[in-house]
């Protein structure tokens, strides 16, 4: 990628996370019963990178491509609607992870996590709303995107939150607290506890479009884009755990290690893992350009962003 | 309504409740990540009384008409995902309501209760996952049915389940131990914490139907019906709580006295509350005459049951 396109690519991740943060604000209810909407804003606002809502919105320009203006703002406004759920799946699994029943963290962002300021009623609570809300979004009265994209989106969603998704690899994880797991096993784990929600926000934003218009295979070339970059992002994940500090983390720094829970970079060794993280940004990259689509730039900006981040 | 006519409903309830079970029994997977299907499978398949799903499959039969048989089936299968859905929201309900920070309840239809079997982390996942599935369940992969209903299904149950419904009156429930609510707070409580998932698995059978046909209002009449019924269901529950025993119940009797929650009871004194719990059953029935709708027999037992019932 040009540097200038560079520039072009982060100006546009800019302006599409100005785009979440707006659309978040106005859909977590402010004013749900009995502090439930504040806990949810502070679940949700409290910043992060929102890079599952950019793989979205990324995934969607990218298959953006000839439509009528009409039909575009259609598909845009029921991309920015999956953006917004993929993040309140993500909100809402930190919710519960914090919890003293699970990693038991106080710290999330620099801030106190939601059970630590709520309670963990709230914080219980807080997280299983933050899921019904994200497919409130996705279904709203009186769209005017097709109800089969809906559904398509819908669908994706709950398959990568639940039990062979997200959910499912919470419980390897669970389980394999001072087990030796092996690479395939280490790899099971991450692809469902979090790849296949990166996976998701990515075929989502996908799933917004004329599909007859697209490059045949493209969307396939998308998904394993995504299979890779949510790989680099558990093992660079990984990294930051040994190397970073807890102040630039925002989290417990040398959380996994003092668990005992097997890590790429325990398996591995550092260097192994840090050329692993490398080769899979390579192959994401790789797939962007054999998906012929004519907007990756920002996917590919958002899979450099992944290997290269500090925090 | 006449005797056979009751056996009649009863017979029915009977059919659909097995179909319930043993569509439970394939939609909810058994060899889920890490021991993560165990823990679903004994919150869902715990027996139950199926009030949900059967309300979603009565109210489904009372506005199928006319179609012709290929719809009819096609319609029939969508509500009976729609009635395993609504299953699945209650049962992830209880499975995190009993969680020691919540009610700490260890034991639940004579059971002990998910966290007590499989831990505390295992049941709040295992309550996550059954929300997901939920959503998995009303979006499968070359479903018949009109995506336009799948949208509105998901919509009905996101709604109900989430912050304007379910967990909404869980955070409610959860604010008011201690204080003296009036009875237009607690009612707007039970409507949103148990009235709104009742209320959705009617609608969402009702959803179920080629709209047209129906006589103007009937789906009105419906939700007025449910609405009643629901409400009807907790006035009973707090009836229960105080002249029931624990082994009836199979759940631990009393609680809501002992942790100073306002109840119906509380509240109105015993024989009040047993006058409303007939009122509002009788409003039910009313609603379902008014619907016009020619097969009202299956719901009007359950209001029937849901006022008879000793847990």
């Amino acid at each position: 990628m040009s540097m200038a396109s560079a520039v072009a690519a982060q100006d546009w991740a800019a302006q599409a996370r100005l785009a979440v943060e707006r659309a978040l604000t106005q859909w977590v209810p402010e004013h749900a019963s009995a502090g439930l909407g504040a806990s949810m804003r502070y679940a949700v606002m409290g910043g992060g990178k929102r890079l599952r809502p950019l793989l979205c919105l990324a995934a969607r320009r990218s298959v953006s491509a000839k439509e009528p203006l009409e039909l575009r703002e259609v598909l845009d406004q029921a991309a920015l609607r999956a953006a917004c759920a993929v993040e309140l799946i993500h909100a809402y699994s930190l919710v519960h992870d914090d919890m003293p029943c699970m990693d038991n963290d106080v710290l999330r962002r620099g801030l106190p996590t939601v059970h630590v300021k709520f309670g963990q009623a709230q914080a219980l609570l807080c997280g299983d709303a933050l899921q019904s809300l994200a497919f409130e979004l996705l279904t709203p009265e009186g769209a005017q995107v097709e109800p089969r994209v809906q559904v398509e989106l819908c669908r994706l969603l709950s398959v990568a939150a639940g039990h062979a998704g997200m959910c499912g690899g919470q419980a390897i994880d669970l389980q394999s607290v001072g087990l030796n797991l092996n690479r395939e096993a280490l790899e099971e784990m991450h692809q469902k506890k979090t790849g296949a929600l990166l996976v998701a926000s990515v075929m989502m934003g996908a799933a917004c479009a004329q599909a007859q218009l697209l490059p045949e295979g493209a969307v396939q070339h998308l998904k394993t884009y995504a299979a890779h970059l949510g790989l680099a992002f558990q093992v660079v994940d990984d990294i930051l755990d040994v190397v970073g500090d807890t102040q630039t983390l925002g989290k417990t720094a040398g959380k996994d290690a003092d668990m005992d829970k097997p890590t790429f970079v325990s398996l591995l060794g550092l260097p192994e893992a840090k050329a692993l993280a490398q080769r899979l940004h390579d192959q994401a990259q790789a797939a962007l350009v054999a998906s012929q689509l004519p907007h990756t730039e920002v996917l590919s900006a958002l899979a450099q962003e992944v290997i290269d981040r500090q925090h």
